[in-house]
C-alpha cells in the first residue's frame, strides 16, 4: 500500500488507527484455547471486529517469535490473511544490522515472494545509514524508523544532548533522536520511510514535526501507556494527516471473555470517533 | 555456558574464536543443494569441520528468517545441535523493544524450554533500560550489547559527541558509543553481559577497555571486513583473555565446492593458530 493509498483509506475510514496484534498465550480469552492455532483464530477475530476502524495492522514479532515455530507458523497466516484486505501491514520487528545483513532481513519480511509479506517494517537507527537502506531500497515498501520511543529508557539515549559536527559535516541537531530524524531523511523521503514517536511525550512532536514535517509518524503509547490523542494530533497532525495511531492491548484485552471481540470492537470504535473529528 | 566454562574452553582450545553461521543459499556449494535442509547440512558441516578450533558459534538470524518458515526449522536443527556440543551459542538477533515486548524476545531465544535456547542474544541499545534488563533477568543467559560496529553507518550515531548530563545526573562520556557501555555497565555485570565492539576501528578498544575492564567483547570485522587480529589483541586482551574474535564469510565460504569444509577447517585453524600466542 503507497502512501496516497493510505491517505485515501484514512478519509474514507476517517480513522488512522493501527492495531497492535500482540498475541499473549496468557491473556487470549478460555473461549479460544482449544483452537488448534490459538494466536492465528484470535488474530483474526480481532481483525474481523476492528477492521471498520483500523487502516492498519501491526504485528508485534516479539509475540509470534516467542512461541518458537509454532509462533512463526501463526504469524504466517495472520500477514497472509491480512494480505487479502485494504490495510497497512507493518512488521514491528525492530531489526538494524550491517549491511548485507539487513537485506537478509528486508528479504524476510518485505519480499512479496517470500512468507511475510508486509507493506513496513520498523528498524532501530544504531546502526547508522547501511543497516537501514536495504530496507529502502525494496520497491513499493517502507521503512519505519525508531527516533523517539515511548518507554522509560528512551531516556537513556535517544535524549542525550549532542554536540559537535555530523559525519557529512553538517551542523547537529540538539539530541540524539532528533539527530536521527535530520540524518535519517535524507536515505529516503515521506513516500518510503515513517518514523516511531511515542505519545507519552507529545509535546516533542513539535520537534518532530519542525524536521520532517511530511514523514507519517508511528505513535504508540496512546492508550495503555497513557499518551493523550488530542496532545498528539495538536502537535503531529499534517496535512495528509501523517499519524498513524497505534494501540494494541488495549484493544486486544478489552474484554475477557467470548465477548472479547466485541469489546475490541468497541474500544477500536472509540478511537475511531475520537479521530474523526481531525480527518478532514 | 557461564564465565568460568567459557574461559576454560578459550583455555583448553587456546582459541577465543567465534564462528558466524550465515548461510547464504547463493554461497553454499552445489555439492549440498539436494539436501532436504541445505542450510542445516551446510551449519553441520562447519560445525563439524571447526569445532577444534573454535569455542563459540553464532547464527545471525537474518540468513534464517530470510527463507521464511523453512529457515526457522533450520536454524532450529542448528540451535539443538549446537546444545549437544561443549560451545558457547549466541543469537545475533540485534533485537530491543520495550520492557514487556524485550520479555517476549528473551523467551524466545533464551528460554531452555523453547526452541531456540541459545547461551547469549545480540541486543540492540538504542531503547534503553527496560529493553535491555528483560533478557539481563534469564538465569545463566547472556546479553550481547551492541556498542561500537564494525560498519560504516557506526559513524552515523554511534560517533557523536555528546554533552550535558546523563539521565541519572552523572557526567557523559564522550561518544554515544562510550555512553551507551557507560550506563549499561551497571545493568547487568561481567558475567551476563559482553558488548559488540567492531575491529575495524581497534583503536577505539583502548577507551572501551578503560570503560568496560572486564567484560568480554564480541568483535566481528576480522577477516572479510579487513580488522587486525594483533591490533585487536593489543588493545582488548584482559586477564581472562574477554575477547570473542567472529569470522563469518571468512570461513563459511573459504572452498566453492567439495573441499569447502575442508577450507573452512583450515581457514579457523590459521585463525587460531594466530589466537594461541595470546593465551596464557
Amino acid at each position: 500500500m503507497n502512501r496516497t493509498e493510505l491517505i485515501a483509506e484514512i478519509r474514507r475510514k476517517k480513522s488512522f488507527l493501527c492495531v497492535g496484534l500482540d498475541p499473549d498465550m496468557n491473556k487470549i480469552p478460555d473461549c479460544l484455547q482449544g483452537e488448534e492455532d490459538v494466536i492465528f483464530a484470535f488474530n483474526k477475530a480481532i481483525i474481523d471486529a476492528t477492521l471498520d476502524y483500523a487502516v492498519a495492522y501491526k504485528p508485534n514479532l516479539a509475540f509470534y517469535e516467542a512461541y518458537g515455530l509454532k509462533g512463526m507458523v501463526s504469524l504466517q497466516k495472520t500477514i497472509d490473511y491480512l494480505r487479502r484486505l485494504n490495510v497497512f501491514t507493518i512488521a514491528d520487528a525492530k531489526r538494524g544490522d550491517i549491511g548485507n545483513t539487513s537485506l537478509k532481513y528486508a528479504q524476510a519480511y518485505l519480499d512479496p515472494a517470500g512468507d511475510f509479506n508486509f507493506d513496513a517494517i520498523t528498524v532501530a537507527p544504531y546502526m547508522g545509514e547501511d543497516s537501514v537502506k536495504p530496507f529502502l531500497q525494496v520497491p513499493d515498501k517502507w521503512v519505519v524508523l525508531l527516533a523517539l520511543t515511548s518507554n522509560p529508557g528512551a531516556r537513556d539515549f535517544q535524549n542525550l544532548e549532542i554536540t559537535g559536527g555530523a559525519a557529512d559535516g553538517t551542523a547537529l541537531e540538539k539530541h540524539l533522536y532528533e539527530q536521527v530524524l535530520r540524518t535519517s531523511a535524507s536515505w529516503g523521503n515521506a513516500d518510503n520511510m515513517m518514523y516511531v514517536v511515542g505519545a507519552t511525550r507529545a509535546e516533542f512532536l513539535s520537534d518532530v514535526r519542525r524536521i520532517v514535517p511530511n514523514h507519517f509518524l508511528l505513535v504508540p503509547g496512546v492508550g495503555a501507556q497513557g499518551g493523550s490523542l488530542e496532545e498528539v494530533c495538536r502537535y503531529g497532525l499534517n496535512d495528509d494527516i501523517g499519524l498513524l495511531i497505534n494501540a494494541s492491548r488495549s484493544i486486544l484485552y478489552a474484554g475477557k471473555d467470548t465477548d472479547f471481540a466485541e469489546a475490541a470492537r468497541a474500544e477500536a470504535a472509540r478511537m475511531q470517533q475520537q479521530m474523526q473529528t481531525y480527518v478532514r
